[in-house]
């Protein structure tokens, strides 16, 4: 059988975010959707994208249709997974190439909220359009595997942090509980982490001191592949 | 613009075989090929392969192009990336959804082979078809990153081995030497692999034992995704 088989590419795109359901609680994994205006799936919450484009590489397509409906421009997409079943869509085949990413929260505050676009506890999803609950959940997956042995936790945070500000971020996202001193040692004892002079301001007794990141490793290790997203480096 | 976009399915798969260059050297890395019988590229080398089809899932579809050009049936095979690069194909946009998988020298040899069909090492490729020649960097980088924290020399190795034979297995797709007494400490101290009663036979002075891997471990762990081949298990 040879029939037509739809493009399409969705991203994920992760941020710690105040969680909807407590607002007063530590900040949650969170991810925006985009409510759906047509059919198949009229009205239900889906990850922003859409049809693929034959001028444009599949990661500058992700983070177009990302902006137009998101207002988000992460510098970096990573490619998750092609997603091909071809029962996911009910309308007929359509492949997924979905993408992800981690935005600080600066900028993940200027996402555009309103009726139609809103962000999500990733953890506490309504039934989502298509396979995007499998997808979101297959990328929390991926993300809670890769950040013990890469530098996910620096996407989240700005250029300097300190030693609690970036076990908090683990903490979220491996969703379990580490012993304040045991990180900091293994922190001050790894290379990728570099005390700066600064300490953090605010009037407290001992002002704990600013870290930043060895940026001369990259993010996430892709390896001899890039999608980096021209224009936003 | 929106133009149509075809959507294809490739594998790479990679064996230990003898070196074309010299088979009284030891086995290399290597990766069947099929020679293209039409433009573009007509004659090139090229990856298994050939267009998706609607009906089937992506992973069903890689491993059919891969059993009716080389015979090769692997159990098991894992998405490695989508290639969608605009100007990859002369004649149009193709995004390839690319696969890989291990075989072990047995299942290698039932490989078919002939004019339009061979083995090639992996580190050791003519000018291929398309943008074949770096699918395939990014394949060897990817296993080279991967056999140190999963299970991949199993899949080159029968039921049963000898240290020496998974040592020579990690050495190949590592690139370097790997001391065999720290190895044999390393292997001995890990939970992946078990002694079994029997001794390699051979008629030697002091047989060496083999070894099984702890089967109760997934050779690659693909989280909550499965690309099994269903009725190749």
């Amino acid at each position: 059988m040879t029939a037509t088989i739809d493009l399409a590419v969705s991203t994920v795109i992760f941020a710690l975010r105040p969680d909807p359901a407590d607002p007063d609680a530590p900040h949650v994994l969170s991810i925006p959707l985009v409510r759906r205006t047509r059919d198949p799936f009229a009205r239900r919450w889906a990850l922003p994208g859409g049809a693929a484009d034959a001028g444009e590489s599949l990661a500058d397509t992700a983070a177009r249709k990302l902006r137009e409906t998101t207002r988000l421009q992460p510098a970096y997409l990573e490619q998750l997974y092609a997603f091909g079943d071809p029962d996911r869509s009910p309308t007929g085949r359509v492949v997924s190439v979905v993408y992800w990413a981690l935005v600080r929260p600066d900028l993940a505050d200027q996402a555009a909220e309103g009726e139609n676009v809103r962000w999500f506890a990733a953890d506490d999803l309504p039934e989502l359009a298509f396979d995007h609950n499998r997808i979101v959940a297959y990328a929390l997956w991926r993300m809670r595997t890769k950040v013990e042995y890469s530098r996910i936790a620096q996407a989240f945070l700005g250029e300097t942090f300190t030693l609690s500000e970036l076990r908090r971020v683990h903490e979220v996202v491996l969703q379990r509980s580490l012993d304040p001193a045991n990180f900091r040692r293994q922190m001050e004892g790894s290379t990728a982490i570099v005390a700066t002079d600064a300490v953090q301001t605010g009037g407290r007794h001992r002002p704990p001191r600013l870290y930043r990141y060895d940026t001369t490793v990259r993010l996430a290790d892709n390896g001899p592949l890039t999608d980096a997203i021209p224009g936003t480096d």
